[in-house]
């Protein structure tokens, strides 16, 4: 029996039809809604919710993975737009000397005295070396004309056009996360950023976190390619949406640069990342690569680069690389980077040495394995404190009703909790009258009136997840041999880090109290980064020079690491 | 109404079907028959042939382009085999150090005290840089292995595999001539020659020189694009039956390395050669190419490589530098390389100088314009010659009956009239009784009984298309300050060169008396380049080297040209 299912998203409605039988989590996927579901459809991460309207249903939230579609159905889905995804930056202005220019000549019509070929007077001009035979036969059809506009890659003409109609040249910036996907339009010629396209990773559906995802690429039949296949539809999908806002064509989209941590940059271009999960986390490639378009199948123009920057180690990615790229680690002073989300990726260094490691902080940031925790969606907690009269003061992101607690909210609640003697600084919660039990833990009941809890096994995953990055943090300040209130600026990159409250981690020994002044938040770093690898070319040897520069510390293998984790679960005195 | 035209080729018996009123040529063109007809189906050469059989039919031959089919037709075609294509060359042997390389390496287990990535261990290893995408996914797939087979082309790893199951390395050479098309397999790691492959250049249908092809090019819609496709097809056909034979799949053709003529490889890239027909004969390219397999659509690796050899101009090809690979211009000692065809391509030169020239021969010697000339095809009389005793003594192609003459044969047939006393000086027929009159011309029956005469006009056809090639050689001669007797070696490359009498040519002055004991044929110089190319990475330096040196002398705009032209159409004394 078929079954309709009538989808409600952004004011719009669509239906779609499936099998009587069939999962609906499933037939969304199939019909192209990108739904958050970190535990790829094991109905363990609660995240998958859908509302079942109409008038047979009670108009609650189920999860979509544990839904089976039994007859017609009506449902709302929470708009991509409400994802509260990291797409801003300090708006840096970066150096505009692409890779990709665009540019005129004139071309004075051939004398018998002077036969060279028509490639080489505009090799000889630009000082280019070759041509891509598309850009040989667009000049051939130019034959008659002596201004020209040219698009060149480096040494290499990828394209010719007449100079009365220049094509516009633009470039997309592309950040891989391992939730969510954001793509900059850039053009290449004013250096300026035209439009942002933001998503969630499809890739979330086969697990929500980088060893989920390995998992699904090692176990599964085809499971790399599906990986793969999941990112480049989202690219392109992306890449039209974009073109289609700007009246662009994809041929006008010459260049694409595209950073994210090393399991992402694998599972892009295919490539198992089996390697990466088990000792000593090798991965197969860290460095930089340059593709032609038609390599990755990517809807921009066929003789485009596409760029993947270069990475540390299994660990520290990419989208590090990117972080550094526009902040000051080629200046004087030493500066700490620290970037959370499953693994927190630590950086610290000066202008001649640079350390670099990642801790395995857990999904716990994230939202998994919290009674009550979710990503950055509509109705998450993003902020808590307890003021001096004690009232409880919040924020949700999208304002909506409080639903559950994302990673920032975590840090504040636990922190307000600890500075206001609700917890001992081993972690535990004080015994107060006012705890409720939640799931046979004891649970703090975050907001009068709503069903939001915070257990003690929650404080637990989050002094795991702390412990971790603070030893971290530890281990590099050591093995650089310096104090640290050497440190003199501390940079907080990616979504968890700028939306955290600086006061709260420095409570709770997540950052060094002794920095928290210090702390300056660079909100998307690697799109940044991406984008300034986009304009400014010199942004290349910087990379490569940074990669080989940094000393990677594997923490693994480091028998103090123990003693430095336990140590830094322990909240600090205040 | 449909008709059935049942074809005879090979011992192969076909059927195909066309509507009612369809012309023959166009029809066995669509269904991959690969006619010769230079004239581009106008019914000027005579070329196209066919034997119409079966019973209501006299077996007569018809020109399949001026064949109307209005009923079932029954016929047999000319074998493909039989056209003869110069396809051997002096079987010189080359270095063997390709730029597609086979190497198998050990990978030893990552430890954790060296977390490099795969691809930098093996980079660290071959000292190569990077690797396309589908070999990174090859080595993610073969993670346990330790053993592995890399093929590289420079820099860049393109393939990887176990070294249990190593690939077979080949690439193919071809010579891509304006009316035949050669190409050679060859095994990259023995450096062996285990396959060639010849036939029709497809594009005579769209004419039969380079003149008439660039006419399509700018004249027919599509033309430059149908003319490529033409060239592609033919290339993908050898390129399947090469593999058929050898038990190859496509995948294990990494390299393609192609030299022809400047139209040739113009309208092979889809690039249209419109301005080499016009004054002043400048072309879109003369560089040498590289181009992956993709941008090509060439049915070998799709990663692998495609290489066009560099030009001189756009009348000396990238076929004339293939020629200097395999001859010994690099030496001591002045050197003079002819390549006869509709043009004749003359190089000059040593060690520290070389001059090239182009002369438009015509297409007398390639059969067009002669009365009873015809291409190397079976039946055509190669050579001939007038004994003492005054016997006629003549060879025909395949030893088949006489039915025309190609371009040696009308060499030695006037170099015989001519040294016999039949014709004087000036290329006038003595006033002979013995001579008959065909189309109101003097002719000349060639051999006694059969319907193939030589004519007054045919005579002046040879003489202006040798006097080109005379007063070109006498221009270079002239141009580089020696004397004629300061060269110590005459190299005639190319099909006819390889096929000509040389006592004949001198005879009559198409190459000088003097340098006759200096003569060296080389065959297929330029599918012997293309050879070369494939298995010594040196002969890319030593060609930009001879591209760089090589002074192009444009005759067209010399004043003294016309002047040695008409001297040398004078037969000189013997
Ligand atoms: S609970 Fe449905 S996807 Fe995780
Ligand atoms: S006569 Fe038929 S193709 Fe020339």
């Amino acid at each position: 029996m078929k079954c309709r299912i009538k989808i409600h998203l952004d004011g719009r409605t669509e239906t779609v039809h499936c099998e009587s039988g069939a999962v609906l989590l499933e037939v969304l996927y199939q019909n192209g809604y990108n739904i958050y579901g970190p535990c790829g459809g094991r109905g363990s991460c609660g995240k998958c919710l859908v509302k079942i309207i109409g008038a047979q249903s009670d108009s609650k939230l189920r999860l979509a993975c544990r839904t089976e579609v039994t007859g017609d159905l009506e449902l709302e889905l929470i708009p991509q737009q409400e994802l509260k995804i990291l797409a801003e930056d300090r708006g840096q202005d970066f150096r505009v000397d692409p890779y990709i220019k665009l540019e005129t000549i004139y071309l004075a019509p051939p004398q018998i005295d002077d036969q060279r070929d028509y490639l080489s007077r505009i090799n000889s001009m630009l000082g280019t070396r070759t041509a891509v035979p598309s850009a040989l036969r667009s000049l051939s059809a130019l034959e008659q004309q002596t201004d020209l506009s040219v698009v060149t890659a480096g040494d290499k003409i990828i394209d010719i056009c007449s100079a009365k109609t220049p094509p516009p040249a633009y470039g997309i910036a592309v950040d891989i996360g391992t939730t969510t996907l954001v793509m900059y339009l850039i053009d290449l010629v004013s250096g300026e950023e035209v439009g942002v396209y933001a998503c969630a990773n499809p890739q979330s559906r086969f697990g929500g976190d980088v060893i989920t995802r390995i998992d699904h690429a090692i176990n599964q039949p085809h499971g790399t390619a599906k990986l793969a296949d999941a990112l480049v539809n989202a690219l392109n999908t992306g890449i039209s949406q974009l073109c289609d806002q700007h009246s662009l064509t994809r041929e006008q989209i010459y260049h694409a640069v595209l950073v994210g941590n090393t399991v992402m940059l694998h599972t892009l271009l295919g490539v198992n990342p089996g390697s990466i999960a088990h000792a000593p986390y090798v991965p197969f490639f860290t460095d930089a690569l340059e593709l032609a378009a038609k390599d990755l199948n990517l809807a921009m123009n066929p003789d485009g680069i596409v760029e993947l920057l270069p990475a540390v180690s299994s660990y520290v990615g990419a989208d590090i690389i990117a972080d550094l790229l526009v902040t000051d680690f080629n200046c004087d002073g030493w500066k700490l980077l620290v970037d959370i989300g499953t693994n927190g990726e630590i950086v610290l260094g000066n202008k001649d040495q640079i350390f670099a490691c990642s801790a395995a902080a857990g999904p716990a940031f994230e939202g998994a394995r919290i009674a009550f925790g979710m990503s950055g969606m509509p109705g998450a907690v993003a902020s808590y404190r307890i003021t001096n009269q004690n009232q409880i003061e919040y924020e949700t992101i999208g304002g909506r009703e409080p639903v559950g607690i994302c990673g920032s909210g975590l840090v504040d609640i636990i922190a307000a909790l600890y500075t206001n003697g609700w917890l001992t600084p081993t972690g535990a919660f004080e015994n107060r009258e006012e705890l409720v039990e939640y799931r046979e833990q004891p649970a703090y009941q975050i907001i009068p009136n709503y069903d939001i809890f915070l257990t003690q096994r929650d404080v637990r995953e989050y002094q795991l997840a702390a412990g971790a990055v603070a030893a971290g943090i530890r281990i590099l300040i050591q093995e650089s041999g310096i104090e640290l209130a050497d440190v003199d600026r501390v940079y907080l990159a990616g979504g968890f880090g700028n939306y955290i409250n600086p006061e709260s981690a420095a409570a709770l020994g997540l950052i060094p109290k002794e920095l928290l002044a210090r702390v300056e938040k660079i909100g998307n770093g690697a799109g940044a980064g991406a984008k300034r690898w986009l304009l400014d070319r010199s942004a290349k040897a910087e990379a490569l020079e940074l990669k080989r520069r940094i000393k990677y510390i594997e923490l693994s293998a480091r028998a103090d690491f123990q003693e430095y984790f336990t140590d830094a679960m322990f909240f600090p005195d205040y």
